[in-house]
């Protein structure tokens, strides 16, 4: 396929850096690939803006990419879910591999699309941490192994956030507020803070690593909304920083899947990635402990990873079709095993430690570090801080209801889980 | 093509490592990628170990891997040179693929081997660092980039001692001796911290990268014998790390190729790569920094790049054979840019630093920053530490020369590059 034309839809930066790294690496690409990337037709619905479309038809009808002759893959740049999703269906029906960065439509309708015209491509590096090619490293780098974990900083927004709160002390509304103004975060942040956005690219990891069905539904989700800067300091003083991850894990009882705050060990790698940046750190029986990092987002960056697809479809790379995949149900939060932080807020009197202590020990949670601060000035309330042993989350659920009811607890528990990385 | 006959030459750890990945993975394989891989034959000169071959023919022969019409794909896994190369040829030329885990070979001999039958796959993900599948990323995650520079921490023996040293204080010899206690150096160590192990390995990415033709004469080379536990002290001081790495560059002036050791900012990820790990940062102009780190060796995690090879080819990937690749010849070190740690031993005299500082300025050499120690006890030699802004080599060396001729100057000048990784 010496000649390739794309059908570009959406004009957004994805779509914008597709154009302009075509633009400017086209010869390159041809003399490294053997490969002539054309853009023959462009759709949105937008007006066109003053963007170069290399030459390429322009309109605002979707269906006219697959339905064009001279478009030989169709590249879906659009967002948004139900649009996108029947586009990327037609195409493939009508016989046009796609290429997308959707990871909305991919973790909701994947395994529909995949399985719709399994003859055709439908490739989606982009749709999971951007730049990094972390889907082919899983598919293609890793074949060989069996995954037994990936921990993922897969959300620029919260890892922006997080690294803000963590190195100027400020507050969750403050750090998200920098952030809006920055770019780094949505006027309607839910989707990122919330931790949406990271259990779609959660869920596409795993269904990779465990040759599985895409279940969106099955991952656990929380955000970053309830973390403070005393937890950000507190874990620190324990060595610990709080990032917020997606996990997939093979355990004994079964597989996680969940996405969350959690501290990680201050030395390790995947703790030391910061504000806007994405890491995937994996873990395989044979390649041991990989981690890939880089942009998560950006025109250029995602789109990096997009003309990568493109290239491997052009060059009738033989990556693997969706077999008929497994579904596979993840544990049930409480079924998880694994330690936790906990920040109790209690007034101060005698013996409210070994009460919390003892409350944890009747679930069998065990205490591996603890801090007791003095009490802050004018105020009797002192914040107990506890790192439990591993434990399983109904226990400590059990524990945590019973510490609630202590007299002395003055506000809400904290409560965040640790990752060992191991 | 759903079976595939393995033909694997040598026994060593890491053709151990792919027949026990085989052993315990082989169904998983099957289902992932519809290949069913069967080790048909091993060759190996040294007496048949103790060692599950999963029912392989076994001889000395290493002909017979390439003639046995049971071998779809050869696994050069012996090391060493001739051998290894004339068995990567004449298999290649009986038009049966191989895949290599040797960066010898390759870095010497791969324009040759790539040339001889370019019909034929050879593939080498494993010949440099290891499990991380970084010859894909750079062939095919990235492969829309223009790359801008590697730094690649890419010979653990290395990293081992630097990071021993900065953790422990220990001179280099010491932290050797415990390398090879341990396993992480050979008795002569020479290969390894003398920097050519990682010349071959960056003479590879490098060509991968800038789609050039394999050229390690052309590669600048220095070792770490020469690294004070005091450089680190110093170099720790002002915020940097020193780590063992080949760099390739794009500068305005031409290609550099260089290995040594380097100080890297404490912040960034590069610089916390510690112990035998490795792991590559890649400046890329669409992609922006991706960095990939895991084990740079060890028999199963160099054998999981090994069967990625494998299955790429038994899937028939349309991985780029070598097209005819240009020569490069690559900047001479006289001629980069880049800034520099200095430390300068000077009696305690007054007036020392100025001498040096005109030295220095004469041509055209800034001082970016500086540490004056006190004298030690009993001792009137005291460290003049300097970070340079960017100069030109070839200035730096003429000033050090004035410098040297000092009369206050006693001793060994140490000189360490500084990389920003920006």
């Amino acid at each position: 396929m010496p000649s390739v034309g794309l059908g570009i839809a959406g004009l957004g930066t994805v779509a914008q850096g597709v154009l302009q790294i075509i633009g400017r690496n086209h010869r390159i690409i041809l003399e490294r690939t053997g490969i002539d990337l054309r853009v023959a037709r462009v759709a949105s619905r937008s007006a066109k803006p003053d963007v170069d479309l290399l030459g390429a038809e322009f309109g605002a009808d979707l269906d006219m990419l697959y339905r064009d002759p001279a478009v030989d893959i169709v590249l879906e740049l659009i967002g948004g879910e139900d649009t996108a999703r029947d586009l990327i269906r037609s195409a493939l029906m009508a016989g046009k591999p796609v290429v997308t960065a959707n990871k909305a439509v991919i973790a909701n309708s994947g395994n529909q699309l995949l399985g719709s015209n399994a003859e055709v491509p439908l490739r989606f590096e982009a749709a999971v941490a951007g730049a990094i090619p972390i889907v082919q490293a899983v598919q293609q780098g890793l074949v060989a192994n069996q995954f037994e974990h990936i921990v993922g900083i897969i959300n620029g927004t919260c890892n922006y956030i997080l690294t803000a709160m963590a190195q100027q002390g400020t507050a969750f509304d403050d750090a998200l507020r920098t952030a809006q103004e920055l770019g780094y975060a949505e006027a309607d942040p839910t989707f990122d803070v919330g931790g949406i956005d990271a259990a779609h690219k959660l869920t596409i990891l795993l269904a990779l690593a465990f040759d599985a069905q895409f279940n969106l539904p099955g991952v656990y989700v929380e955000g970053i909304s309830h973390v403070t800067p005393a937890d950000i300091r507190y874990a620190g003083e324990l060595g610990y920083c709080i990032k917020h991850v997606g996990i997939a894990r093979r355990s004994a009882d079964g597989v996680e899947a969940r996405v969350h705050p959690a501290l990680l060990p201050a030395e390790q790698l995947l703790a030391n990635v910061n504000d806007v940046a994405n890491a995937v750190l994996v873990k395989a029986d044979a390649a041991g402990h990989t981690l890939f990092s880089g942009p998560g987002a950006g025109g250029e960056a995602t789109a990096s990873a997009v003309l990568a697809d493109v290239l491997a479809i052009a060059a009738g790379s033989g990556a693997r079709q969706a077999q008929p995949r497994r579904a596979l149900e993840y544990l049930p939060i409480e079924e998880i095993v694994t330690a936790y932080y906990l920040r109790i807020p209690t007034r101060d009197e005698p013996g409210v430690f070994a009460r919390v202590a003892n409350a944890l020990s009747t679930h069998g949670i065990s205490i591996e570090a603890a801090i007791q601060k003095e009490p802050r000035a004018q105020q009797d309330v002192v914040d107990i801080v506890i790192l439990t042993g591993d434990s399983r989350e109904r226990e400590v659920d059990a524990a945590l209801a019973e510490v609630r009811a202590l007299p002395q607890v003055a506000g809400e528990i904290a409560r965040i889980r640790v990752e060992s990385l191991e």
